[in-house]
């Protein structure tokens, strides 16, 4: 079996480290590796700092056989990466007459000369293979050495892709044999149980080394369970990966909604549109929440007629037809109310489903007969309704989206189950 | 002047280099101790990996003098941090009983058993501050030792958001004097112009080196203008701060909309409630965005009466009222049809204040005469009404989103001078 190629990647940048700009760019490369079969071992980020970017590359050429660097090769004397790299490496640059006039070129059609500074982006060491740059000044650089690859790109993220997606990748398919994967992944998304109690469910399996790692990642209410199966070659791994697979399934059994990236909604979505179903709700506690969930896929309008966020009591009255006995006597919070507002929205929209939350989602609010987290979602089809009463954690974001993912995922479960 | 303080930010957790999960503790922690005076030199993401784990922890207390590492403190046996950390630290872990309380407690609450897994999380040295966590079961940990500082977080945002605002920044501005600050920053927040066109309404303060450094950060729509003074004391510093401000806030003018930690539907909020004023919003193509937005604060119910997101043409005759003849004439993308949906959310509520937005964010549905982005927002107030019309640029996510925030904007300005 041929051992999994690790890389690490690092992203040089004094502005990474302020907090205030977000590196893309890691996490585009680790999905990029991890989709090739290539295990990220670790990234670093630092500044525009020699002694910082020197140390930064040293440790990952011990660590990893592929290092991938973003940031540092514009002209400013605040950019060393190439320098610092080649300096690590063992290499020597050279003036490369032909990027100099592709420097010259780029200025040109922007009616300007080339200031003197951007000649250091043509100096490259005569072993280097020069990645062109379609969307800016710095090609990057793609370096074999000593069995190992060292790449460097620029840092805005447009020119970073471009370049990872026309030159390196290609490359690393050739180099490593990586469109030879022997490993297999894919991902298993479930909804309900939070990530310890689904550790529990899958005990019996992680306890197994089948050639098969399992890792378990919470997200905002659901659990997503990446599969990687290493086999002894592609086919193996495949057939690994569809026997864990399958006993996974088995023991999540309702829970799992979706697979690798499949999201809650686009599976309801799908749903929908395939039993030719619409959908209205009305929602208080989570805001707004559910109906941008819904509508942040394209195309929702095919199955999606509009919803009313019924935020005061007044609300609920004239938009929804909810009654003001029913708000006296049970309260906004009660499932009397949620119900009456599914009711409400199916009778004034004519849709086929509707859904109603209604609930206190914090910090204020709560009581000790209504504590916050207290949530009651309602589904309603012609004549039935159903209403679940829900008990959430956590502070007010988590609980309205909560409360948002677990409506849809009711109705979900009506349209693949028939039953919640 | 005070030599700065040197930090290194670790991430631990394999889901972080999958490249799924947005790593947004770095730039949390990151901005935090920037706002202290601190230098961050460097950022370390590693796996759930015995030998990586020890790695980061090895090097980062090699360059700096802080290092503060998020992730690995949950019961399952992926989490190794707390135990490698305190290996290299050179301390003995021992399980501490009033920790072994909290936890039982933290279930007992949810009706459920500790598992034994969890017990892990009340191990900690002697030496350590054991840091309270208010929303999850894992307590952070706080050591000094040889003169530096290691402080483990837990991964889940929120919970690594609480214990460092409420438990680590005192501790961390006592051992290090940090509070003796000789700079002095600030940040002036405005909407509407982007970042290129800030720079340019700035270019003349941008040009002199006057002790005081700025950094342009756009962000949906948003500009972040960040200024740092570094003046000979505290006092200076502040000084230089308040000239730079002044002449920046005369530049921008009304697109100022707001300073430092305040955000735009928390601005509108405030205005609304000092005015004793209310409101309700009917929104289509930002499908929820624009209600989620004011309620996601805390007693938006104060002034938020409700919403409503007609989705579908049916949705704003039956929900608004909009007439099927201006739908038929005009389109359901058109000045008339905003206007209609402003007055009639106003109508129904009678609230003082109404927004709604109606528009086309993409990518299908795009004409050569009502193009992708194409949006038009209406404020109603009484008798009035003013609709604007709007051209944006982006994808879908990103139409959406401007749309709700220059909706409030467009409240903002009414609010804040009598005119938008």
């Amino acid at each position: 079996m041929k051992a999994m190629l690790h890389a690490c990647i690092i992203s040089t940048g004094t502005e990474l480290l302020l907090g205030s700009t977000i590196d893309s760019n890691c996490n585009f490369l680790s999905q990029k590796l991890c989709d090739l079969g290539v295990r990220v071992i670790a990234r670093f980020t630092v500044g525009d700092n020699r002694e910082q970017i020197s140390n930064a590359f040293n440790n990952a050429l011990k660590l990893a056989d592929l290092v991938i660097c973003s940031g540092g090769l514009g002209p400013t004397l605040d950019d060393l990466t190439k320098e610092i790299a080649c300096e690590v490496a063992g290499c020597q640059m050279e003036l490369v007459e032909e990027e100099v006039k592709h420097l010259q070129e780029y200025f040109a059609r922007r009616k300007r000369k080339m200031p003197e500074a951007n000649l250091k982006q043509a100096l490259f060491p005569p072993e280097a293979i020069i990645l062109k740059n379609s969307k800016g000044t710095a090609p990057g650089m793609y370096l074999k050495k000593d069995g190992k690859v060292l790449v460097l790109l620029p840092g805005p993220p447009r020119e970073m892709q471009a370049i990872y997606l026309q030159e390196v990748e290609a490359l690393l398919e050739r180099d490593f044999c990586l469109d030879d994967k022997q490993s297999a992944s894919c991902t298993i998304k479930v909804m309900g149980p939070g990530e310890s109690q689904v550790d529990e469910m899958l005990m019996d399996i992680i306890n197994e080394p089948r050639g098969c790692s399992l890792a378990l990642l919470a997200q905002d209410g659901e659990v997503h369970i990446k599969l990687t199966a290493e086999g002894e070659n592609a086919e193996h791994s495949k057939q690994i990966l569809r026997e864990i697979s399958r006993r996974i399934e088995n023991n999540m059994d309702r829970y799992v909604f979706g697979h690798d990236e499949e999201s809650l909604s686009g599976v309801v979505a799908k749903l929908l549109v395939n039993t030719g179903k619409r959908l209205a709700v009305a929602e208080s506690c989570s805001g707004g929440l559910l109906a941008q969930m819904i509508t942040e896929l394209p195309g929702s309008s095919r199955y999606f007629w509009g919803s009313v966020t019924s935020y005061s009591n007044d609300a609920k009255v004239k938009l929804l037809g909810v009654k003001e006995e029913t708000l006296a006597s049970y309260g906004a919070v009660s499932p009397e109310t949620a119900e009456e507002m599914a009711r409400g929205i199916l009778r004034k929209s004519g849709c086929d489903f509707s859904l109603a939350i209604t609930g206190i989602a914090g910090p204020d609010g709560g009581t000790k007969e209504k504590p916050v987290g207290l949530v009651y979602i309602a589904l309603a089809a012609k004549e039935d309704c159903i209403v679940k009463e829900m008990h959430f954690a956590g502070a007010r974001e988590g609980i309205r989206i909560l409360s948002a993912k677990t409506a849809l995922d009711m109705l979900r479960r009506q349209l693949q189950y028939g039953g919640i």
